[in-house]
């Protein structure tokens, strides 16, 4: 039984890091070894990456290029000590967000050639794709509800953008999966949690047997 | 009379900064507009991403694509906030170290295609290149005498690293002037100090005429 990568992806407020959390639980108690990571950060080198492209002090003044760089430098870091050693060693690992916010955030949205995001993004990966990502996805009136409840710490420059942010960014999720065939399956983020648990776990059950 | 942009360039200890520091003092003496400046740094993104990417402390861990990437995001910003806008108000750019230094490190001696790092840099600087770059270049005897001799503070991951590192560095700068062709131009670093300013300022002052 081979070692899977998951990630899960969408918007922000859309239930990535609960459904993470509790799939990871569901998977220690069927017995998985796994290991639950983030995307950027995760190393000692990432982290400080992150706190540098993340930092909303700096919102008005980098500039789209410059943070496609820093969340590549941060995601090379992050596969070559966290995702691949962890794949080695038997683990599963599950990762909050991936590449493909950087497709979403940079490109479609900041406006940067796909193509070249694109080809950045794999080498920086070393080329290693996920087995599956999960795209969760809810309604735009669903997304502008979970944003004004949200009572969510806003720690980033993208947690403080405006409505018409996430609205793009949810658009700009949903073009990806033609972009990777069979890489993304979009989730219906909508129903009970229970239920959104189920629908994964069964996926991720049945590829790790 | 257009503003220019020049670059000194070389192994540490040749006197780059030294040479700088007189340049910039005699084109202020003949009234020319001009700003000094270093890479990387030298913005406040680039600042921080500066002293991740050459902190010692991560000398083991820092990847080359990731050191690539940090190096290239800060030019990026760099390039943004301080070359592109002193060129647009006049003032001839004068800067410790460049791309160049990028080539050599990541490409030549760390083995990064060199090909995919030159295409990398020239999209960090949006395509501009300077009017001429300044390699200063000493003789390996004369580089490990002056590395021994030298009092300066080593604050860099770089600055520790050994012999046999900054005579494969010379070798590198040397290797890309047949790269750029026209954009490099070597200058004996062995003479007298003043002999070595009146040849450069010569070569600059022609230009800035």
């Amino acid at each position: 039984m081979a070692p899977k990568f998951f990630v899960f992806e969408g918007c922000e407020a859309v239930g990535k890091t609960t459904q993470l959390k509790r799939i990871e639980a569901a998977l220690r108690e069927k017995g998985f070894p796994v290991i639950v990571t983030r995307e950027p950060g995760g190393t000692v080198v990432g982290e400080k990456i992150r706190s540098v492209v993340l930092d909303p002090v700096h919102a008005d003044t980098i500039q789209p290029l410059a943070s496609l760089l820093l969340f590549n430098a941060a995601r090379h870091q992050w596969m070559h000590e966290v995702v691949k050693p962890a794949l080695a060693a038997g683990k599963t690992v599950l990762s909050d967000r991936s590449f493909l916010t950087t497709m979403v955030y940079q490109s479609y949205i900041e406006g940067i050639d796909a193509d070249f995001v694109h080809a950045l993004c794999m080498k920086a990966v070393d080329g290693v794709l996920p087995d599956k990502i999960f795209l969760l996805d809810i309604s735009d009136d669903e997304l502008q509800r979970r944003l004004l409840g949200s009572r969510e710490e806003k720690t980033t420059r993208y947690d403080i953008k405006g409505e018409a942010f996430h609205r793009k960014a949810r658009e700009g999720y949903l073009a990806q999966v033609a972009r990777f065939p069979g890489l993304i399956e979009r989730i219906d983020g909508e129903g009970p949690v229970e239920t959104i648990t189920d629908n994964m776990l069964g996926r991720i059950v049945s590829m790790l047997s």
